[in-house]
């Protein structure tokens, strides 16, 4: 067998619109080549430590045990649920899309005896659809705050003290969610949470913040079984990130540097005017997709402003569309997943990717190629709508 | 909670001699701070093709499932761990030093009825130490073939022969081998393997090199039971990494761009070459070190050439040396773990790090903060016997 040296690393510019990884901030890019130091130099320790206060800031929790999993946020998810499950366990997982989907079979392997709650996708959870599950007294309700494959927002406020008065755990996806709409952890008492580095904190994949209250860890730290993943295994990650340091696995050091600086720049902006901004394109795309005739996926009034999931017109080849967007444009956007393939894209305008100019980019080029496709509507009218809705917020 | 914006990144410059991570290449550095595409990039999906093929001439395999988990080497060895065992399986895990013990321990939250071998830390296992576990037909048994917690290189010829004999599956953790000394997956038959990122390749932590052979893929695809671990659940990322390139989870793009240069380098310089390197720098470390009776932790005619385990003289404070190093002359090497904690100096020379200079260096820092303790030697003779056998070696 002969050596084969790959051809020089050279990826293609692309704006990044889709479901993430969502535009990187060039100060996270060059963070991410900061000279290495080792997992337990007293320099990483101090970084890993700021990481901590930073996500605690944005997680809205005094959680000490507040970190970020070296791994995606898959991985995320899956520290949440074997941490608080033993075999036999009981769980309910709110599904309403893919992820929910994903957090049921995570709980099953698990070893969790779980009880499914169905949503049509795009829709969200009110507080009577639980209450037949929640009649059984479930260690653990899982649900996802902000739903990627169909662009629904789930409120939680009442959600969550049905959960605790169910004497339940409240575990809460928020990979989409954490910067882009408020994650209020203490004030909504939720147990465990997970979220990725490359979503609306504008940082690659490769990272999933989370936290667990004091609840929740007691809940860990009291195991009759070990948990079954070592990777993932809070008590021992507890010493890590906590007061010991002591060694658990190797830290991804570049990553971290990437999350941290990425940290910052969400923190040094404010998270009000992050959530504002994020507000504000979202209802200018949305202006200007209504202008063309349009519509959302997700039910009206729990729309996502970071991920607009929209339902592709009669007529107009999905496929086509977004291969034209990535190679005439440099767009990329998100197709459907699961029950939404071929019937949804998906519009990223997460952390630093939403901007107005690409906001105008991107309704621009979809009325080039929609038009192309004999598409029906009247020419400029997305970015012209678009526009008037930024006069009209900002006046 | 008032938001707090951590200080701007600025980690110290670091010599990076530890047991990992090793000197990371400037063009690996450079590599991770490439523009971002997506995970379902076109690019992307070629760069993970084109990396496959570059690990598979490391791992010295055919191997079609042969990858990166998007996570550490810790996550690696969980990988082929779970992925073999389903609850109640047996499985013999060899065990001479700390990530021996991590396998076992990895092993029996895996559900694994484990028999445990163990070995002095610094030694070997013979083929003879095996017979018995064997015996009793285990389905997988578990090694290491290079322990970083004691320097010491496990052979593997005959041991697989007889893992093989009896019908189990060989599972090997390469993490600090790989890139340092020759894998040889397919002329060793074995069945399941991973590396890390950080060790010999170079890369920052944060991916696992992982290869799974044929046999051990079938093994995988008809099981009773699901992979306990959604997110290592090679099944469903032999379809992301194979032909079909099936979301699974998103993939660490820019770690990614990391490893891609770390192999191109790896590969350019020739493995033979990058052997040769590791074994001539060893060699004259330890010239040095013996030159001032220092001696090494692991068994004489097993040590690894990347990793050099070796005793600390007695007087000799520890934590004022590697402090010392550290902070005067910005020169990382590891502590001992677990038995040998306080008693063994774990010294890298691994990838990039792997430089006459580097060795030059230490040596000439060492000398200096052992006078300081009034540690008895001739100045000045580690660095002239490691010159001493660089000339021979050149000769």
């Amino acid at each position: 067998m002969t050596d084969f040296v790959a051809p020089p690393l050279n990826p293609p510019v692309r704006l990044l619109l889709g479901p993430g990884p969502s535009e990187i901030h060039p100060r996270v890019l060059r963070a991410l080549s900061a000279n290495t130091v080792g997992h337990l130099d007293p320099y990483y320790l101090t970084l890993m430590s700021d990481m901590q206060q930073m996500l605690r800031c944005l997680f809205r929790t005094q959680n000490p045990m507040t970190m970020a999993i070296s791994a995606t946020g898959s991985a995320g998810m899956e520290s949440t649920v074997v941490n608080l499950i033993e075999p036999g366990d009981s769980m309910v997982v709110c599904v309403n899309g893919v992820f929910g989907e994903r957090m049921f079979d995570v709980a099953g392997r698990a070893g969790a005896n779980v009880t499914r709650v169905d949503r049509p996708w795009g829709d969200i959870f009110e507080p009577s659809h639980l209450k037949e599950a929640l009649a059984k007294k479930p260690k653990v309700v899982g649900i996802v705050l902000a739903e990627t494959s169909t662009g629904a927002l789930q409120p939680l406020e009442e959600i969550s003290k049905l959960v605790h008065e169910a004497g339940a755990l409240l575990l809460v996806d928020a990979v989409t969610a954490l910067g882009g709409v408020p994650v209020e952890v203490d004030k909504l008492d939720i147990d465990a949470i997970y979220s990725g580095s490359q979503k609306c904190l504008s940082c690659p994949p490769g990272l999933a913040p989370a936290s667990f209250s004091e609840r929740a860890l007691q809940v860990v730290l009291n195991r009759k079984t070990k948990v079954q993943s070592w990777y993932l295994d809070v008590s021992m990650l507890a010493k890590y990130w906590g007061q010991e340091r002591v060694y658990h696995h190797t830290g991804p050091i570049n990553m971290s540097y990437g999350l941290y600086e990425a940290l910052r720049i969400v923190l040094e902006e404010g998270q009000e005017a992050s959530f504002a901004r994020h507000l504000l394109n979202h209802k200018a795309l949305k202006a200007g997709l209504a202008a063309i005739g349009i519509k959302y996926a997700a039910r009206e009034g729990h729309q996502l402003p970071m991920l607009n999931a929209v339902t592709i017109p009669d007529g107009v080849d999905d496929a086509k569309v977004r291969g034209a967007l990535l190679n005439r444009f440099g767009i990329e956007i998100g197709g459907g997943l699961g029950a939404f393939k071929g019937k949804v894209w998906r519009i990223g305008l997460m952390g630093h990717g939403s901007r107005q100019a690409n906001v105008l980019t991107f309704l621009g080029a979809l009325e080039q190629l929609l038009a192309e496709q004999g598409y029906k509507f009247e020419h400029g009218a997305s970015t012209a709508a678009a526009n008037e809705s930024y006069l009209s917020h900002k006046a």
